[in-house]
């Protein structure tokens, strides 16, 4: 079918999302007041997987517990800084197709970032409050407003009556925040596809390419003493701001290679982010020990043992700068989460046919950019040969900041383009 | 008496104490196994209060909760970073004169600060360890040592049949490493003599003045954001940094200032140390928010008052270096521990008594100097009307550090030395 025959399901689509409006708020709504962080995903899975099953889908509900979670453990990907997931399940549910055509996995996550201070929120974080056609909360941009808008291309479709060749799989994971140990879960249980779309917070822009990271430690000595004698000691917190400097640089170097036409607009593509520090245990000792974690941006094409040699020498050569850091250096860990980063072909026929649609449903070209962000994509590319494209309603900027919000437009705009690409991409039945 | 008379009495005193070197040793790792921390003293004072009473002492042990609680609460100088006590008791000792001589209050703390990392001792940190003459423990220095000098000068002068005309006053506290609340409660209770002498740690030097600190909090704010994407918040570890230096461009200004002959020997008179930092919740995100807390020290002769206003004005100048603290300034918060600065009159009789007796005891002219470090003497120097001093046998270097540990002929030589002050200054009894 061509695209131009589609796009005569286009008005029929839209005019239903419509009809549904206000129901799929709602919907949203409860989704966001479900407080879903990290060990709070059971309320919303259990909601997705009771719509799933009202809308006839094949629902798998999952613990990552017992034999799956010593699957999971034993896999080189495998990373959570959790050892324990009960109460955390993963949703599936399938949309067989007839038969004969591509399938298509629609994969996001619930698991969301803590809300930080309330303070710098002008809402209450999971309110769900609508002002001026955005919907606020934690979460709601990163990324449930994007699950909503999967979720909508699939009913809607079946409300109008449509059957597809190929199945449609819907993902609704937990631990994408901390490393893809959810979406890993899905793999080793066997989901895979010809393809997949993860609506991501993009501002609609469309990524074929993914950023990796990795979460890392740092562990920095000092010497202590008195804080009426502090010059007899040496204060780990001070050496740390010589770490920072040098992470800083580090950074500088890393993104001065940065060439991919695709990151131009990027201000720092693969950015290294010192997002936790903790040091000292007494105000009026010098500390002795300050730890710090980040994550560190891994390029599309970069190995990430690579990048982690990079940040292991420049540590080593912090010894230039202070001779303390020869006795005392910087101790390195890579723990918790891990992004393996992604890339599809610029040629792939399912980014063919997103930019194809794309100006059909928001009347300009799409934005083509890379990702500043690693997603579970990169294991679903990598691991279970789907090549996996970003791309969802969600507000970049305010991921994981105060006042997330996402405009309520742009997710049914965003479930048009979505059940236009399922139709031509998992063909109608005949 | 003059001290010439006092003097025949030291070949005794001396023979005495070596005759009961071992039992007090013992008793010392016993205190060191008790590993104090803040509310963990229950066992060391019970440990202590049946000694004092076998010693026949008039014994006061008790805690501060209740109505002994609300006094305290409602007293100016009270400051604690804990809101309950119980488990946490105070012990005196009065060893009652026969009257008509002046009386002294030995006062020491027996809560430690905590052992830091383990990794960084080379013995266990509450074991109690001997090696080379010294005794190493958390505490041991800071100032459980400095306690068994006290105990043995009154007991060593029991054991020779002396009784004296003046009370003696053993005060064993808690608190003394968070601002005084255990020596305040004393006070409060009613205890105050003509004068009183601390071993705290200070090399055996005498401290007739004494450095005073406070203890503060600081909320250094970001802006929260993706850490792919760090670039769109601001990072409060990043801001952290411009303050930390502010704060050591402040500590630089205020001991260029620091005249007293009796601090000349100090590199930084009146430090300001930054001893605790926690930032951040997620590796992955921006810091919205930083904690720092910290001690100021406070000169002998200075207001309090005076210093806090002078921290707040060079926060309040960080405007001129980073606009971002126009709409975001730092918090400033006086909190938990505070340490009256104290000072005794340069001749003051008791000051005099010390430095006359000491040649005898060491050997050399006692080194008289200012404590760079906070102790209960400003307390009982500006409430209770008791003129307190500085000495003890601890090691200033290794309070609050790793590998703590006393020499252990000092804590005897000590000894000897309170318990002939304690002859000059309370009188012997006709």
């Amino acid at each position: 079918m061509s695209v131009s025959q589609t796009l005569t399901w286009q008005e029929r689509i839209r005019e239903q999302l419509q009809k549904g409006r206000a129901g799929a708020i709602g919907l949203l709504q409860e989704w966001v007041r479900e407080a879903s962080v990290q060990g709070q995903e059971a309320g919303i899975q259990q909601k997705i997987a009771n719509h799933l099953v009202e809308m006839g889908l094949e629902v798998d509900v999952w613990e990552m517990t017992g034999d799956e979670l010593e699957k999971l453990e034993k896999h080189a990907y495998f990373v959570s800084p959790r050892t324990e997931f009960s109460g955390s399940p993963n949703v599936v549910g399938v949309w067989k197709g007839t038969g004969g055509g591509r399938s298509l996995i629609l994969n996001g996550h619930v698991d969301v970032v803590p809300e930080g201070e309330r303070k710098q929120w002008t809402q209450e974080p999971f309110s769900g409050e609508i002002v001026d056609g955005k919907l606020y909360g934690r979460g709601v941009t990163d990324m449930k407003g994007g699950n909503l808008a999967s979720l909508l291309a699939i009913q809607t479709l079946q409300q109008l009556g449509v059957r597809l060749k190929g199945d449609v799989i819907f993902q609704s994971v937990v631990e994408e925040e901390s490393g893809g140990a959810g979406t890993l879960s899905t793999i080793l249980r066997g989901y895979k596809a010809d393809a997949a779309l993860i609506p991501e917070p993009t501002n609609l822009k469309i990524f074929p390419k993914q950023q990796g990271s990795m979460w890392f430690r740092l562990f920095i000595r000092g010497r202590s003493a008195h804080g009426g004698t502090r010059y007899e000691g040496v204060s780990a917190i001070e050496k740390s701001m010589t770490v920072i400097r040098q992470i800083q640089r580090l950074e500088q170097e890393r993104n001065q290679r940065m060439s991919d036409p695709l990151y131009a607009k990027l201000p720092i593509p693969i950015p290294i982010n010192l997002g936790v520090i903790q040091g000292g245990k007494w105000p009026s000792s010098v500390s002795d020990l300050v730890t710090m974690e980040g994550r560190m941006g891994v390029a599309p094409g970069e190995e990430m043992e690579m990048a982690k040699i990079e940040m292991q020498a420049a540590l080593q050569k912090l010894t230039e700068e202070d001779e303390w850091f020869v006795d005392h250096p910087v101790e390195l860990e890579w723990y918790g989460a891990r992004w393996v980063p992604g890339e599809v072909a610029m040629d792939h026929p399912l980014l063919a046919r997103l930019q194809e649609l794309y100006p059909s449903v928001f009347g300009e070209a799409a934005i083509i950019e890379a990702s500043p962000w690693g997603t579970d994509g990169g294991l679903l590319t990598k691991l279970a040969d789907t090549p996996s494209i970003i791309i969802g309603p969600g507000v970049t900027q305010v991921a994981h900041y105060p006042d997330e919000y996402i405009v309520l437009d742009d997710i049914f705009a965003c479930a048009e383009l979505f059940a236009l690409t399922l139709i031509e991409w998992c063909e109608l039945a005949d």
